[in-house]
């Protein structure tokens, strides 16, 4: 069993001191307004009145507040006694902004490992959670035991933005079914078509189609997105079309799919109408990496 | 065994002759452009010089041309031939053309039968193969064990838009998953992590979110998008400002994602932070059916 400190006692801190003292460990606890710590109390974790005392108190701090500015008066305040400890950062942010405090909690002489969390307060410890970490391997290795009890733990490198940019990609990803799916449920619902109902087909065919993924994913990775006989980029730019007009007929805004058809038309009027749809990625992605 | 016409040899056309041959049926060819049966008339086809003795030829006439400015000008070659027979229409098209055809054919004494085809050519008679059908249920009964040789065969209702409705949603669904996939590609992209490694982590994550897609579908149906307090509107348009910005930081263009926060934007601001973000259908939605 470890000595776990929590720095930040929102929705999402609390679930996970909870989860640690449900595995047994000893925890303690710091959040900026003090009194939110009142039931984790009672089940057993001890709250400290200073971001400091609460870091001494353990062999690893763990950090959840609103976003990184927060994480970084968190650490303001506990900076005097990082030395020699190890930091998890499960605070959401950016790449950039994992990096700037990787670099500031290396200068204090700590160990600094950064993390996503791919899940809600409600779902930690579950078999549906999931948390990305990146920065210091040698905080994972000694604490992935204690770091599983959250959820499946995957480390993805030393670089400590990678947690973060993992998380953002992963989000995205999930964004674009959600539109996907909101696009679809107001066309079916125009015709007075429950989305509910729609669902048990949609459901089945999202999940066929996310078989085309590894073939795109091979076309990005290589560049080179083939000669698509059955169904290529200027024939599917002429499906998406006859879509949003009839979005458009049946009285539902197209938003959500506009930006797919300009890329689908800027690529196709490039010349690469036989190819892969996969193409309109050379549109978007950073150019110094290649784009076209 | 049936006798079957099929007008249209190109890819999608020739794919569906091909099976009903397979299958044992006697079937009826006829092309615009002469000379595309070759190898169908090598298994048994008989190719017809006009479209009005093909369908004097069959009990069904499948029709499946590039679209419905084409299946209306096959139709204007058959019209004479039509009285009491019982036409398929697996052509392409939004649930207004398809009214039009039903009206027409319905105007000439023959059954209408429309369908979207959701396949690729290759996979016809695959158990991928998914065709929806709407319009004469008589002749979709009559009918059901020859087309399900095509694909999985689903019944829409008597209205003749229906098909062409479900088969674009769902396609509107496919795109905003391929938009989200793309764009989470670009993310990782733009610091060396391969797509194809990426989606082991992405394809896994999308699975899990298609669990959260019947929850969402409920609050559609409704109209009522609750109270959600682990993960609400407001913290999701904080989230996706967060991701967008991290895209940019990344140098990889927002385009896919911009129209989503955008209308988590102005849901948001309406007052509804803190709701789900299923509350953004209302902004897409045809208004007459309740939108706001
Ligand atoms: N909730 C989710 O579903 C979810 C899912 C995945 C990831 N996350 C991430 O987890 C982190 C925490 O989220 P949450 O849901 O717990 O948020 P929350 O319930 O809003 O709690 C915010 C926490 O941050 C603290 N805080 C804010 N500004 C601060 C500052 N300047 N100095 C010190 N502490 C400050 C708050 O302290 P006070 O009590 O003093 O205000 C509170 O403890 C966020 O980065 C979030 O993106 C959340
Ligand atoms: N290919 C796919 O992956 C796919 C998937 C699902 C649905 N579909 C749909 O299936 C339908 C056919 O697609 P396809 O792939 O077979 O297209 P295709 O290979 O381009 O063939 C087009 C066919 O339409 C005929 N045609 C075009 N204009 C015509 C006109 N004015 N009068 C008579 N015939 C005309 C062509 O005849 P000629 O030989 O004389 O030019 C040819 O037979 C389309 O609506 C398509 O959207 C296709």
């Amino acid at each position: 069993m470890a000595n776990i400190s929590v720095l930040g006692l929102g929705a999402m801190g609390q679930a996970l001191a909870a989860r640690f003292l449900q595995q047994g460990h000893s925890v303690t606890l710091w959040n900026r307004t003090p009194g939110k710590a009142g039931s984790l109390v009672a089940k057993g974790a001890r709250e400290c009145s200073s971001a400091a005392d609460a870091v001494v108190s353990s062999d690893v701090t763990v950090i959840c507040v609103l976003d990184y500015a927060a994480s970084n008066s968190v650490l303001d305040g506990a900076a005097s006694a990082l030395a020699g400890r190890a930091v998890v950062n499960l605070t959401n942010g950016t790449p950039a902004q994992a990096r700037a405090v990787a670099e500031r909690v290396a200068s204090l002489s700590a160990a600094y490992l950064d993390g996503g969390i791919m899940a809600t307060p409600p779902m930690i410890g579950s078999d549906h959670a999931l948390i990305l970490y990146s920065g210091s391997k040698a905080t994972f290795d000694a604490h992935v035991r204690t770091l599983e009890a959250l959820g499946a733990a995957t480390y993805l490198g030393a670089d400590a933005g990678l947690a973060s940019l993992h998380d953002l990609a992963l989000l995205s990803g999930m964004y674009g079914l959600f539109a996907g799916f909101f696009h679809a449920s107001a066309l079916v619902d125009s015709e007075g078509i429950r989305a509910s109902e729609f669902l048990k087909l949609l459901g089945p065919w999202m999940t066929a189609m996310m078989g085309e993924l590894p073939g795109y994913a091979e076309k990005i990775d290589s560049g080179r997105h083939g000669v698509n006989v059955v169904s290529n980029l200027a024939m599917q730019t002429a499906s998406l079309q006859n879509i949003l007009t009839a979005t458009r007929e049946q009285g539902v805004a197209t938003y959500l799919l506009d930006p797919m058809l300009e890329l689908f038309r800027k690529r196709d009027g490039a010349g690469h109408g036989n190819e892969d749809i996969s193409g309109v990625f050379e549109l978007i992605r950073l150019k110094s990496r290649g784009g076209s």
